[in-house]
């Protein structure tokens, strides 16, 4: 990691220990590709999600999903909350650009799967977006289908942070946002399980913001001048990502994934109206296959006393993962010499 | 079973096998227990279904709902939903004893479980009901905690059908309606599974009922003279317990208990605005234990392209399920000499 | 209507009037444009829906909607239940082509609209879909924008029913389908209003398929030779698509909606695993404002005790649509030489 | 107000003003009334709310509700989600007492309407609980039915918060809990609305509490001796009643009862497995009543883009409700010498 990270500046969020490297991809098998397009104007990419390495419509992940507000354009999520599966990989895009990444993943999809629209069903593609209008000329729809390929190609376990990817031309509380992740340990019959979160952050206004309890704006205007602190409606939305090797069932797993609002909530989050949040998520423990020879298989499931470790675990990845996007993000000046600040710079004479 | 029921009049819904004997109790361990308040102008009782014979709260069967239309007063659902568990026997009664029927579980729950309140959390009565207001004196509110305990007691695998339990002063279809059920065999992995439904009826307007296919009122204007046919609005309600051995998580139960509206439609319901709508079932084929060892345990899963079969017997038994309710009710004469006719009468001359 | 239409063969559903034309565009201002794609392998189409010939953007019409089998890929859903408003044309297309339908609509939204983006937030298009990959080949991807485009210019009150638009390819109860609509009057306050439906219909097994209670198999096998009869599993999908000039809220429309599920079970559905059911409906009496001058205005709702002729009404105009999408269908024969029937050549000599 | 309230420690939450008397009761019409019963091992009671003093029945008001966490048994959810409307007092009880409490309204319903069962419907009682049974006697359900009617007679403009009426066994992060309120201004148009929020607090494990940003565990360890800090798991719950005077629709309320959240999480609750969280509220701006004339009526609707400040005054006054509920609560001593103090107690050292 290049970047400086929350943890870094000596701010701990919540009691868990983290995973790893604190990152989505903690959770085994889970890889993280991003595509950067960053050119006068143009500020916006492609982060895409693979759950696994392998043939993911024939090894799908039971899934769940989440709308938290949903003004949103996301794709996919009506069959993943129907059926309990994801069988593409989870790509990240602006809003305008959903309809060229549902494309491409078709397109990956057939290539890779010869079976499908001939002797088997089709496929759910599933692609979620933030509004990156405000630093990127989001009406010349500058992502490409290539674009997407090349993050699917590109997924990796040590992925960047801030403003790479889809999170390229995001802004947050104010200030430049992008992609933050995370993760948490949790342990369960005297076993190890991670979970792990990545956020696509595009939200809040900066009088909000809250770090670790910390008043952000309040400080700030004590601290420094202030006078470049920015104003502004939440325009904005999130798109957060969870994963785990935690044994769940899908009504399991669907109630984990409600306790992410909880870290949005405590970074400052008041859920604006046009915020659109969604959570997706998987684990990588009771995988579905395609074609299955017989009728009933058996899947691991939570003794449910024992949940309340995994929903801390979401609330603070959750938390610490929209942080981490704040804190690795540079400064950015992008469409119309729109300005978003780095809380970085901030961040220093406040803790 | 002393009454005729709609097989033994030629009439056979749908394609697939019925169980042993066409009852939610094919399903093994399942009982049924009725207390019928009969007397002049009090038409009303209690019908409780058990999941198993033994301690329900410590051994939780795996549940889910589905709600077909709000318009209704069940208690215990939100926790169904949110948990997959049902806890406590399952009781149906009319709209007015809610309270007193929810109040009488506490106390069943309580004598049976010392921990309850103590050293464990509380627990989820689960309570269903119709408005019997047009043949039963409803504001009489004559349903007593001693029936409910005394109908939980009575639990048997042969129970009855028609106007009987809960069923005493329903009507369905300008009909007397009442208690019903049947059931259907799934194959899965060379193994014979049993999926069984108990509706309690009390919807639909006459003009709307559809037997088999066979347009009720149409056929009976030619074949009978017609002059005591129902009018009216659909006021109604309809309760639907589903029951089955079949391994399924959550997600795939929900699944199945959505396809009940298939059997009401088909009879001839529209779902009116009025009529409260509402589906409860579990499988015994996964129960949850309240005290675990272990945190993580397995459970079985369908394949999910086998579900197919199992959301047939859903639509199958609940469509002949609520025309047993009805042949198997008498003509009954309630409040204010309010009358509902019974469809035995019309059958024999139309088929 | 050059097609011979449902009522055509003495067949009457339900018991309310039609509207005008018995079509979705007897609520005022609905157009529906198709471009049909036939070319040997190649059977595929788009079907657009405008609510109103004006700037949907700006002058959104009050929506809802509702999934009755998640099993599909439609786009737009989340946020219209959220915010309870359409804002582009309805498009319906194949499976894999959503993305393509997306984007073409993002497109025509941005030279419609030139805030978006800039000055105001994104636009969220609204896209259902159907897999007709037995009749198309649908992996060739045929659908281009400029078809989406021409459906849009295209849009027409007199629009063709059957095999036409997104319809070209699509199967129904083992013979051909596609679109069928119906429509109904409804008096309030001694004024007549109109609610139409239109249905892209792919589902069922002709084994189920029940026209107006005549259980279609059965009475073949005596009438016909049975021999060509089809035989398969549900491996499709409907999108129902209803409009109407009543003045509603978002939750009045919603619960008009959930009744289209009794049109699709009355002719035979029992909602199959892979069988994506889908209802987008919307009110032209409640019109909402991209930009409004005052904070708070009236909207016009429904007294809930008068609001079972509309559930009436979207039951018994889905019933007839799909009807009318199956009797206007003619005999196709598409990819890999996979043919579909037509019922209209049974039709004749069963009633 | 006898107590001091969060406010009299200097201590602001949020940004908006509060209304008149910083309670549920600012919004016109609205009444609560408790019913204590503090007796040795039973500390226990009922608090209600009246949407207004007329008959509630007839005149019903617009409502929605939001389930946070299911683990709960709050009974009429399910019919204020279909029907947009509460048609009742709003009775809060513990988690045992639900049935009698449901009683308890129907007869109070029962002797206000003669209607009700014979010439018209039933009705949906709203209760809503939280288990007090650390504190109470729960199994000894020392509830009847004289309290509730007792408390709808009691209720009044300037209700008490703390350890009175349903809150009396309450506890909340370790401390005592119980009732809050708190109330928010909103300009619209010009004109001045108010939100107002009452809630039953029950949640939260003492290492989580945050108080407007500062973490009491932490912040206590340093300036007391901490020898008495609670530990603990979440195994509460949450009540949260908001009322509002402003035009809304259905949906739109349910968006502002979705903010709801925001305020527990600021407080510091990760929305424990067992926290069975539940919102209910109303509006008085849209009332509906049970016979109306007219088929079609206006109702107000607020511009969308106006809601964000009614969003956050749900969510600084849900936060502000829990710390009052907090702060007013006295140190309490009950079953089995069970102890929570009470947070005033730290709370002046501390801030």
């Amino acid at each position: 990691m290049k970047n400086k990270r929350i943890r870094d500046y000596g701010i701990r969020i919540g009691k868990l220990e983290t995973g790893k490297n604190n990152l989505l991809t903690d959770v085994a098998g889970v890889l993280v590709g991003h595509i950067t397009i960053d050119n006068g104007q143009v500020k916006t990419g492609v982060t895409t999600i693979l759950p696994h390495a392998r043939n993911i419509f024939r090894e799908k992940v039971l899934a769940s999903c989440h709308v938290i507000n949903g003004f949103g354009k996301a794709a996919g999520l009506m069959q993943i909350e129907e059926m309990g599966t994801i069988e593409t990989p989870i790509v990240l895009v602006n809003t305008l650009s959903v309809g060229v990444a549902y494309d491409a993943l078709v397109d990956y999809l057939l290539s890779a799967n010869e079976d499908i629209g001939v002797t088997t069903g089709t496929v759910n593609p599933v692609v979620c977006e933030c509004n990156d209008g405000f630093l990127n000329d989001i009406r010349g729809k500058h992502l490409k289908k290539e674009h997407v390929f090349a993050s699917i190609k590109n997924a990796t376990v040590f992925f960047e942070e801030g403003a790479v990817g889809a999170g390229t031309g995001m802004s947050c509380f104010g200030f430049k946002g992008g992609i933050g992740s995370a993760s948490r340990r949790v342990m369960l019959d005297g076993k190890e399980y991670v979970l792990g979160v990545l956020v696509l952050s595009n939200f809040g206004v900066q009088e909000d913001l809250t770090i670790n309890g910390l008043k952000f704006r309040r400080t700030a205007e004590n601290a420094c001048s202030g006078s470049t602190l920015a104003e502004g409606v939440d325009k904005g939305s999130a798109v957060i990502v969870v994963a785990m090797d935690i044994p769940l069932t899908e009504r399991q797993l669907k109630r984990v994934l409600k306790r992410a609002v909880v870290g949005l909530c405590r970074v400052g989050s008041f859920l604006g109206n046009t915020s659109g949040e969604v959570v997706v998520g998987f684990t990588t423990a009771n995988n579905i296959y395609h074609y299955q020879q017989q009728d009933i298989r058996q899947i691991g499931m939570l003794y449910e006393e024992r949940i309340d470790d995994v929903f801390r675990a979401a609330a603070e990845a959750t938390e610490e993962s929209v942080l981490n996007s704040l804190v690795c993000s540079e400064r950015t000046i992008g469409r119309d010499n729109n300005l978003r600040d780095s809380l970085k710079y901030y961040l220093d004479s406040l803790v």
